[in-house]
């Protein structure tokens, strides 16, 4: 009784870890060692246990392929075009995450397999459809950053409007207007101006800002949408 | 070789299909006739065939179960957390759409379940996780609604402020401030003014507006995202 008429698919997960520092956005990936896809590089993933929950496995696949463990994982989507595998009907569900790379160092020791960060517009062909899933992954990821503050947790507590913009570009791989910038950024109302300025610079000192989290936490109670 | 190590779990697909009229927001559920929860409301769904891509599957059960057809569904997210139905471990991929009532209707008799609009403020409890998933599917329209112009599609060609206003108070599930509403519809310049005002009202005929679809073209070209 009760049973699913339908045969099962396998299930896996997959993810996708972004990395930032000042050398640029990276992605976290592993080399396979099994076939199909050999020597390939991929995503980090593997199949789900059945007593876990989907976030948990991705978790669990993720330490044990990378040594990268503590990270908040964010569902992306679920992949499951029939034929993505060639051993059988296997769908994945991707997760992203995006972490500060000096706090996250990579344990190649872990697993079987090599994992390492790569330059997300300078990496090596993918196995499966994973550059698909790393694409979906960069743009959800651009997106949030257009809507939403996630970058502040990247800069020092006190920063200049320079180095905020650097890391929009980094993030959304594109120049972007200074003075257009600038503007938007501070109708925003989520940087507070300090009394102090950069030191130790061989240019003009520019004005240091704060993040007020507080504010935003507020805006984001009335429903505000943050905009660059 | 090349086989998943773990058991496979079983895999459906559900839909939150909204609908909108005159009457409010809806959403379209299905009676169950077998257990569990048989003679409880769910969304419609089931379970995948191993040769369908996702989307197809949520094609077909929602035509199936409702008669619903050639509709956009979009990927919501996946519920996979152990327990969700107690006969086995299963995971669901959930799909959104939100459609014109006037032009989707339901057809009762082309499954053995019943198929109806309910309000989404006033719907029956539902089986499994399925509150949870229409929950979700609900802020995530909302959140769409707010920063792109969904719902120009269930206006008329011509159409007043308060028009536009009534009908993002329907799916947003709340009142909105006039005097800002109007202030923030028309900064986004996509509403264009006519030459033109209501006929046949008995209050001050409104001016009226059509919507500039090119313009929004564009303003999305150029990573532009409307905000309300």
């Amino acid at each position: 009784m009760y049973s699913y008429e339908y045969p099962h698919p396998a299930v896996t997960v997959d993810c996708v870890v972004f990395g930032l520092d000042d050398g640029g956005l990276k992605v976290l990936l592993i080399q396979r060692d099994l076939e199909p896809f050999a020597l390939s590089w991929a995503l980090p993933g593997g199949s789900i246990k059945l007593d876990e929950d989907l976030g948990q496995s991705a978790r669990r696949e993720l330490a044990e392929e990378t040594g990268v463990t503590d990270l908040y994982l964010e569902q992306l989507a679920t992949f499951g075009k029939p034929g993505r595998d060639p051993r059988e009907r296997v769908i994945t569900v991707a997760y992203f995450a995006i972490v500060n790379l000096l706090e996250h160092k990579v344990s190649p020791d872990t697993g079987a397999r090599s994992a390492a960060w790569f330059p997300v517009d300078d990496s090596p062909p993918l196995a499966f459809d994973h550059r698909l899933i790393l694409d979906l992954a960069l743009m959800r990821l651009q997106s949030k950053l257009r809507n939403q503050p996630l970058g502040f947790e990247f800069l020092p507590e006190k920063f200049t409007l320079t180095q905020v913009q650097r890391l929009y570009e980094t993030i959304l791989c594109e120049g972007l207007d200074k003075r257009n910038f600038r503007k938007k950024i501070l109708t925003t109302g989520l940087l507070v101006p300090l009394d102090e300025v950069e030191i130790d610079v061989a240019h003009r000192a520019a004005q240091l800002y704060r993040f007020d989290k507080e504010a935003y936490v507020r805006l984001q109670a009335q429903g505000y949408a943050f905009e660059i």
